[in-house]
């Protein structure tokens, strides 16, 4: 139990923001950390009206993160913050990420790591040398039920995993394919902002986190098909993956920002020799279990006969809907035992929260889809 | 949009309990107050443990309730707290509530509100002798998609409503039914802290200010069946209503706690002469329209087709699931908006969010359930 | 097994009916009766023309049920109907029976059975002294789930039953609520055809039936609503129960034609000491048995971990829907089991199937609730 | 509408199969057609045996199908039957059904219809030579809401296609992996019986026939991954494709028999450019429209608001369920139509039921497969 609440830094998400909010309402939930600092836009003008909505003191409201990290370094250190949360568009976490942690500060940021492979493992290499807490927000692992899911599939119950099939459809670009508008402003459909992908950035990593935080699986090889059906869009909207894991299971992957109507549906099945397990986010606070004898039965957060991880993970009991924030929050707050522990001296503890090496497989991921898109081959090994 | 973050104080909610972490959860998501003094227990050794535990300064942090307001009342007015969340035992609510609006101190206050619809009164009274803020965390109420009930009954869509059925069945104590113990220790069992309701006052109470809130009916006359299925219990774990609405619909309204196998599905649904709708709160990021020529429409939170409230009280997109505590915090956030207006000295603001009206109607709800438990005829009056 | 095909006659059931058609349906399904004889419609023409619609030899379509008793008689016994289905309007079904029963004819007939208990009564003495089989279609027991329902609730699985919620709203007649219309047409909703009753007389029995089946207890009493919402009508067209089990239990019985926008939703939950059980009509293939430990198990039709009453019910693998017309056509293939030893002059075999004893339990259940809705009283005693 | 009873045939579905029954329930369901005469096993006991079960005329029950061709030939035409149902494994499929097409009968075949492409292309050949009435019983596009969903997507109502997802995983094969028997006794897996696929030719070439129905589109290339994962399996048990359409939409499709836990769950999900479809074969009364808006409005089976051809293959109202056996009816009541015309001498109409067209899909469609599974390229064009 934390004697102190951690000092919270952020580097982006300015008014208006999507994932600059729910890094604050998780990274606080739990009463273990406030935000005292931030630059919360390019622009100086905002990021100071920023700070003046989140009630900061003006004096550590930054104009950017490199003047951001030298007067916070000029602070006592008692005073400075004991980690910085980046939640800036995807190019540019490399940068920010390398120098916060070059000027030994503890890091949580938004995923995808990097926009590139190589950008990963320098980054991979920087954390090791720093001996900084590193945290990435796949934040989906954080709910109780994946856990449980995990739980079980190592608990053997399912037997030999052979088949995977994990979706992440949305449908809120779809509108944009008979657009009559020719730009496309937002940042993710922009390479220069969102790197080399859009959709499978956005979205596949976390389905491909989330089989891999459950089954512990890796990709060995895979088929790529991705599309762009908006008119004038340099990165794709939609694809769809042929898997092949490394115990000898197949699978299929997809996502797509274009399957109109849907919302954000993350949904994973794992079939082993016996038995199945579902679970989905949208109605994140049940896990099902599939019986080849005839049954399905429906595991609910906030029981005692859940995995302790998954009871740990919990603030309310059984019925009283956990949401997408409460997950989140359970990323961090894994992450302060880590930043805890560190700030004071001690052995970094191993926690239970995405680290650099998840970082780095997402981009391996990433790339090897890119690769595989273009290939005129069936399958592609992964990238490592 | 506040200036600063108000101060807040707690009575109950030590370590382990229940609803007094929610509140605290619940009142600071937003970053738009903050716990700085509380007495969490009636042992002062517990309630110094708590304010330890919650990171409070321990001059804040006091042995009981009225030591808390003479010695906040001696703090400079900036210092002291804005308002007091009460989430002690059913009853004691009345005598601290009153204490504090008589020291001046806005309230939010746990339901049931009070054990009698004399103390209701009394405290009604008080609140509107005072001129303070009093808020009642009826918390289910705060609920996007109930808000977006609310919008539709009052369009006219549905037509005139002739049938309510709402249903809170819970299972947690069946199991004591056939438990061997003797003792039955649970404080909401026991009269002297309880008041003269165990299963509704704190389940159909929710059911019925649901009601009230989505289709502004009140109930006129009821028929009630209460039974205590625990042996040796003195209060009802189980009670089904019959009920008459003032506009001539009829409806069930019924709760329990000896349901055994359900967690927390308190369910509404509305039946007018074109249209019906459903909402579940263990699924509540949805609303589900009824129509007779065919068809059911799930609206789901976070659309732009919804209507204001419903927009308002969400923080995430469509697809991110929010639960019950982000519902809570939508009833912390209005009251925010009349405490804060009341701290600065200005009108306090209507706010959508339960108040004394609606603990009294609560009050008198009970007493008439307790009646026509007692009653051989058919139909007791509602009292008023 | 049955060694030739079953010879049915029908008594109602013109073109253009509901019920009609389905009893012809599910008692062909499984290959073991034909219609060979009828009289479809208290009009000769459209007798007439039903009966070359159905491809009946014209000399085996009467005008009236006098003549087919009469002339059904007068053929040599291997060529005769081995049992009339009736499927007349409610008031007609006493008669017509009665007629068949001296006449020494078996009998399937619709529900409710007759429309006074004086009248189900002597029915029940006519079969009793005849010596020949009368099954009663409530077809909802006919589900292969419903047997396992009630094979759960027997092997004590639940515990103690102590509570039951039964629901069964339609929405059908809500729009008539507004209609400018003066005439309300339907012969449902006219007691010289319907009997005292609309929508309990309907719906509530099917619910009664339900209960009873799955759970062998008993109403001991009730206190009855109900309601005429359309204005002109005669009969109710909602009704709420109040009720106790002749073994302690309390419940919730309803129904309606008033709750706009649902179909036909019959749903029964029953709540043990140890666990409940719920199962809905709409999706009949399932029943959930949910456990206080935090688990809701979903069992499905077509798996050999069910009972034999629900694998012998069962025509198709998992995964195949089943739906009404099977579930009607399992009531056929029990009243079979019987016809044909009657017709072979073997004993009559015990059936899984409702008999004249739950049509008397249907009338004393319908005129309880006519008596308990003019009561002042809260609880009126089950007639027997 | 028929003015008496087709005369029915069938080849294959003795006694203990699943699909025999099937087709004798679905054929007979309206009164319109009535089984005389079989071959219903290759040993002329059991054929014999179930002759008798079926109470036919014993001169009418053959001990192979070219007995029954020649000794039905010979009857009078007025009492030979007018149609043959062809229900043996696939493997002989395609000479029962050229023997039956070239002695002049018309023919029901399940399905795959041969088991190869070549053929199939010759039994489309003899078909258009024979100007008689072929139907493959594809029966999943008998149900009425993919009636609705094909009127759906022909409206345009969904803008163009763009996305077509079709999953039909099921899990009974899942325990033979891991099973120590060395014999997999099952037909399906045996290449002589089945063919050269299990999986595909089973479950795929429905979600195949699915999506051609629902959409009009074809498959114009796919890439495919299929596995044998039960030890010594020569047949595939899992598939997985990638897939572009003719029109540019791209896709999924995928089938499996060790998805453990899995019954029937066959669902197709269209996404176009405006909305998106979803239907689930295990709850089939509905059909869902996802609105990019923010709603999913769910359509039920029974109700006026659905297209002409959605009604017409209903047989009750809204909320009593129909199941498989309905729609494999609905087939046969298509296949009907053709059927009383061309024994009647008429031009035979234009139905709604799958014919030799759809089967030389099939058969394209699982060769396909076959050749992308072996091949190191992408993409394979689709076999014509």
């Amino acid at each position: 139990m934390a004697t102190r609440k951690l000092k919270m830094g952020m580097v982006g998400g300015g008014i208006g923001a999507f994932i600059g909010p729910v890094h604050r309402m998780a990274a606080t939930l739990d009463n273990q950390a406030e935000l005292v600092a931030g630059c919360f836009s390019s622009d100086p003008k905002k990021s100071a009206a920023a700070g003046k909505a989140y009630m900061l003191n003006p004096s550590r409201v930054y104009q950017n993160y490199e003047e951001m990290i030298a007067r916070e370094l000029a602070l006592p250190e008692d005073e400075r913050i004991d980690f910085v949360s980046i939640v800036v568009p995807n190019v540019v976490h490399f940068p920010v990420a390398m120098a916060f942690l070059k000027a030994g500060f503890n890091v949580v940021c938004d995923k995808p790591m990097t926009i590139s492979l190589a950008e990963a493992k320098k980054l991979k290499a920087q954390v090791e040398k720093s001996g900084k807490v590193f945290v990435l927000t796949h934040n989906y692992t954080g709910y109780p039920m994946v856990k449980e899911a995990k739980s079980v599939v190592a608990s053997g119950k399912l037997g030999k995993i052979n088949k995977i099939v994990v979706e992440y459809p949305q449908g809120w670009l779809a509108g944009l394919i008979e657009s009559k508008s020719n730009t496309i402003a937002m940042w993710r459909m922009d390479p220069k902002v969102a790197g080399g992908s859009n959709c499978m950035g956005d979205l596949a990593t976390h389905a491909h986190n989330l089989v891999r935080y459950i089954t512990g699986l890796e990709i060995s090889e895979m088929c790529a098909d991705i599309t762009s059906f908006i008119p004038g869009a340099q990165l794709e909207d939609d694809g769809n993956l042929l898997v092949h894991y490394d115990n000898g299971a197949c699978g299929i992957l997809h996502a797509s920002q274009i399957s109109a109507g849907e919302e954000n549906p993350l949904k994973i099945l794992v079939y082993g020799t016996r038995g199945g397990l579902e679970w989905r986010q949208e109605n994140p606070n049940y896990l099902w279990l599939k019986d080849p004898a005839g049954t399905v039965t429906r595991y609910s957060r906030g029981n005692s006969n859940l995995c302790k991880a998954a009871q740990n993970n919990s603030r309310l009991p059984w019925g009283h809907p956990e949401g997408f924030i409460e997950a989140f929050a359970n990323v961090y707050r894994e992450a302060f035992k880590a930043i805890a522990a560190e700030r004071a001296g001690k052995k970094i503890p191993a926690i239970d929260a995405p680290d650099v090496n998840d970082g780095v497989a997402g981009l391996a991921f990433i790339e090897t889809i890119l690769a595989s898109a273009k290939s005129k081959s069936k399958w592609t090994k992964m990238k490592s």
